[in-house]
């Protein structure tokens, strides 16, 4: 089934937030077998609301409207849902009843802002929302679906799994299923050079995707099920691998900090860190794994000079050579292990910019600690201070698993 | 001008990135005064790059592509413009030998894939790209004026600003300008009741916008300049303002922690975190902020309990009553404060989920430490894991914010 994410809201056309609701309903609309062809973004506008609705509706068996659906007046999807589809807007009692017994059950005064959440097309029927006020709607446009969700992402993502896919599978033929191969250590064009020859508009497809220091590879495949699309998968990513090797790192949802965590929790060894550039965002990318506290200990940031002495007891006169240098990374990963009291310990000391801080903004020295043996490397990283804090923290994570596996630069 | 941005990539289908480009584009293309109705997603398919731009040609004054201009096979986007706009392709030796002569500079041997970059739609003209070796695309198109820009942000970014918007500043007039209030500890719903009357599709509007546990107004006007436009925001802001009181933080670019940071730069204090459940994430996001260090010293992330007590020297008998509660809270703000010697010092402990630790999911004490008192305050976040801590995490900012204000809860 082609399915169209309509993501409604000003906010989005300025940039004050990233569409995170799209990326969302995309990859679950992946998982389940559906095409994407298109996104659309649209304004707090009944008449471009309207207008993308159209569009969408010619293009596509399904579409999903997220955002607009709120208590302000600002909140237009009802508006535009309606003139879309050339329908009048009712009001229901019902459901102004429910939303004044929701505000009342906690304890607060309902807010009449909240009525304008009580109308809804004539003809539609409402998706019940069980984490807010602001229910979803679903229309029938001819032999096209449509619905329309609220723009809070908890909200959102429950209502697409509980009411709309249940509701997109019927009658769907076929699924498409994707490996995603995770890779890091070649750059994007090496990558594509090397699988060259497997790419096409074949069946499987190959695609590459370079984001936050990784490549990955992405072969999809459509088949009639699971089955039939793991074995047109099965030898191509075979062969990927052969020709990647050991740069290729992990599979789908295995992320660094995932594998990073199953190593230490093979050997029972437990993890910190000691951070100075990247204030911490080491530890709270492991941390953002449920189960993290099984292997990961803690974390000493040391922005200040001085604590890289107080906490992490790197001597004075190791910090006076250099702050930003190979021995001070060293010190702080053996500090981190001895205080921390962990097995393996990863420290990162830089120059984040945009001011230099000692070295050219970009220079970084990442240092890893396993049981008998500390090393440091340096890295030259390019961009702003966001890319060069994110680049060392999946540098970080990347170089303290090559570590454990033995693996050293 | 109406612009509108077209985000060429099956990976932004797919959810595999979130389109961060889009949300650059449109917030630049805002600070301009040029107008943004639409923004469109497709994926990497010739037939249909070409029609998102013939979509978009027709609604448009000029269109910003972005994506699909690199080296591999599934980079289609200059196969798109020259379908969409009915010309085709050319080979360029003048590109092929300065892409060649990049890569020797840079002691690497060009990949054969590189040379797709130097075909371009006949009759269209290079755009530099400083950062990178896809150049960009600029054609006319009647009167409409596409852009086409690679997608990895740091080029695009600067290719934004150098190439596309001076070309958009010829022939425009009037502005638009915004004014962000940001604001802390009221839901959206009362916030748009308490500005109900102030809202309308009038110059300016107003608009509201809830995200990671704020919510911001934004008000916009359109006028012939930027003083006429600054001359209809200041009275309606200063009502918002009086309305809201100090639930209002800061405006524009002054997110909590920039906030934060100069309260205490005013000051000459100086800060630390003890982080638990947020593993860093705090420490993290005040150091987002270029030139954090002359107020923030570190961070202790003490995950495992033990380390609780050994970072940050919380008795035994306080982690033994229980971890998450604001005995341990205060004692870790406490804690910071001495051992990273620090003036304010802000500490989390709570049981992020999925599985409760000690106390329900979403169960959160945040403690400040400020010179001559100590606190902590219990929260009850909905959501999931990353939620209660990116929720946990903006609290943490804010209550050490108001903490400094004396304003304590």
């Amino acid at each position: 089934m082609i399915v169209e994410v309509v993501a409604v809201g000003t906010e989005l056309l300025l940039g004050q937030i990233v569409n995170g609701n799209a990326a969302h309903i995309g990859a679950r609309l992946a998982e389940e077998g559906h095409d994407a062809h298109f996104q659309t973004v649209v304004g707090d506008n009944v008449g471009r609301i309207a207008a993308a609705i159209d569009v969408a509706v010619r293009r596509s068996d399904a579409v999903i409207l997220t955002g607009g659906l709120g208590p302000t007046q600002d909140d237009l999807t009802r508006e535009g849902v309606a003139e879309a589809t050339g329908r009048d807007l009712v009001f229901d009692q019902d459901v102004a009843d429910r939303l004044r017994d929701w505000f009342t059950a906690r304890g607060r005064t309902m807010a009449d802002a909240n009525l304008r959440q009580a109308w809804r097309p004539r003809g539609s029927v409402w998706l019940p929302n069980p984490k807010g006020t602001a229910p979803g709607l679903f229309v029938e446009e001819g032999a096209v679906r449509i619905f329309a969700l609220p723009g809070v992402p908890a909200e959102m993502s429950l209502m697409l799994d509980e009411q709309v896919l249940p509701r997109l599978r019927e009658g769907t033929v076929g699924v498409i299923r994707s490996r995603l191969l995770r890779t890091w250590g070649l750059s994007e064009s090496k990558v594509a050079e090397l699988l060259g020859d497997l790419y096409g508009p074949s069946n499987p497809s190959l695609a590459f995707l370079a984001s936050g220091g990784e490549i990955k590879v992405r072969i999809t495949a459509k088949a009639q099920d699971d089955t039939a699309a793991e074995a047109l998968i099965a030898p191509v990513e075979a062969e990927v691998r052969r020709r990647l090797g050991p740069v290729v790192f992990g599979a789908d949802a295995d992320t660094v900090e995932v594998v990073l965590l199953r190593l230490l929790s093979e050997r029972a060894w437990t993890l910190g860190t000691a951070e100075s550039m990247t204030g911490g965002m080491v530890a709270a990318r492991i941390t953002t794994v449920a189960g993290a506290s099984k292997v990961f200990r803690g974390a000493a940031v040391t922005y200040a000079t001085d604590l890289k002495r107080r906490l992490l007891g790197v001597p004075q006169a190791v910090l006076d050579a250099g702050v930003v240098s190979a021995p001070t990374a060293t010190a702080m990963a053996d500090g981190a292990a001895e205080r921390l009291g962990v097995d393996v310990a990863v420290s990162i000391t830089g120059s984040a910019g945009p001011d230099p801080q000692e070295r050219p903004a970009g220079t970084v020295f990442v240092g890893v600690h396993v049981p008998g043996e500390t090393r440091a490397r340096e890295l030259h990283l390019p961009g702003d201070r966001e890319r060069v804090r994110t680049f060392a923290t999946t540098a970080a994570l990347h170089l303290a698993r090559r570590a454990i596996l033995g693996e050293w630069w």
